[in-house]
């Protein structure tokens, strides 16, 4: 499986000339996976839930998604990236990420944990991210921020994922180290598919950090990016490594878990003060 | 809170000289606390069960207990290290833990997930680690392997634990780096007390990878010793930093948690394979 990121620089707003310049940085490229950032055609900052609800975007008239499917077509590929989802039914808007063949998303996700000022921007997903077969390997998504909480990703590992795919629009240094471990604590497979630049926004700017990355079950950088400029990195793995969770002869990773003592995992927080 | 690790070099089955030598390592420190490695009066590797039952303390009848207590009493701290422990009750052996000051034990942990051919030697223990107020700050104990795990030590930052301290045995490369990781998706210090020198017993041979570390909860290195020798480091820590878990103006680290949708994290392997 050749699997890539596709580091870009999106400009706030400017979903056709996002889209167009992705693409003119794929011209050469050859994969099987693709993996851009979070909000990758939209850009991130904006000034209220009004205007992001100008680009936001339903799955079944997505221009982001059919942009993604035309891609898919012409390569012969699956492609994952982020886009602001809205739900008309429920006037709710998602920072999610799809992962998309020639016919239509294979993998759908709803960001978990927002970062900062998310918060007053999007709805938070209410469903776990699922990992399902999308042809070479078992892929599932994680956005960004999700990093920090380790459940996110070993949600997908106990739901047999090989590869994560991990579109982002990181701010915080910690994540590329981070996600090393990620990929050693869960035996898989992450391709980070950062962004660069900046956006400014009244008082506030905000600066990506680049480096998006390939990371092996192993805790090896299988490639990794500069971190500034645009650029794409493509590596062959097989997936099928990550389906190996034997750490010794003795450790299996997953179902050496404690289950019977991790109770209090899933206390919410009133029932973890009740018992302090 | 001044907070430090004693790397040492165990001769296996030698409690009386591991103990003295740990003891000269001491003679210039002051420190509030004090972690010793995993095992550190007994050495690691046995033979079989039988061997180690021969080693095994009773923690009402237990050498190393008492020197710690004496250790305690002596420097006016709190002293952690790990301890083969026999229940004999119910005829089982430990890789136990405790967190000692002069009267006795403030902490108890029973290793949880054994590595290698730990488990043909040791049971495995059957409670999650637990954290209590050790005087200047709330403190809990993982063990060694516990590091690939997150669970674990989320366990006992859900618990409020503002401390880590990790007594180890450590031959997998990767922990030191992870444990940065874990104090950064917890937030809290973690004072990993390793151990150097090798133990041969047949054709096996295993080599000890020192490095000993304290880590900040924001992932900075605050201490760590050499590959090689035995070592004390000790850093004047504020435990109080551990209880701020706001990453971002409108990030809480424990409450931003999706307890509502980590349910898989619960399900035990035979559950997991019944969903495929």
């Amino acid at each position: 499986m050749k699997i890539g990121y596709v580091q870009t620089n999106p400009k706030r707003g400017k979903r056709e000339q996002n889209l167009e310049s992705a693409l003119a940085l794929l011209a050469d490229v050859e994969a099987d996976v693709l993996v851009l950032p979070e909000l990758f055609s939209t850009g991130y900052l904006f000034a209220d839930r009004e205007e992001l609800s100008k680009v936001a975007e339903p799955t079944d008239e997505s221009p982001t998604i059919e942009w993604m499917k035309k891609v898919a077509a012409d390569k012969g590929c699956v492609v994952c990236g982020g886009f602001p989802e809205l739900d008309r039914d429920n006037n709710r808007i998602y920072n999610s990420a799809v992962i998309v063949s020639f016919v239509g998303p294979l993998v759908h996700y709803r960001k978990l944990h927002l970062f900062d000022q998310e918060k007053e921007l999007f709805d938070a997903g209410e469903m776990p991210p699922k990992a399902a077969n999308i042809g070479l390997g078992v892929a599932g998504i994680i956005i960004c921020f999700d990093w920090i909480f380790p459940e996110t990703m070993r949600m997908l590992a106990l739901d047999d994922a090989q590869v994560v795919l991990h579109p982002s629009n990181l701010i915080l240094p910690h994540c590329q180290q981070a996600m090393i471990t990620r990929c050693i604590e869960n035996r898989l497979f992450a391709v980070t598919a950062n962004r660069v630049g900046s956006e400014e926004l009244n008082e506030k700017k905000l600066t990506f950090t680049g480096h998006s990355q390939i990371v092996a079950p192993d805790g090896t950088v299988l490639k990794q990016a500069g971190a500034e400029g645009e650029e794409v990195g493509v590596v062959e793995i097989d997936p099928n490594q990550a389906s190996d969770k034997m750490v010794t002869e003795n450790n299996h990773l997953l179902k050496d878990r404690r289950v019977d003592v991790y109770e209090s995992l899933l206390y919410t927080d009133k029932e973890r003060q009740g018992r302090l």
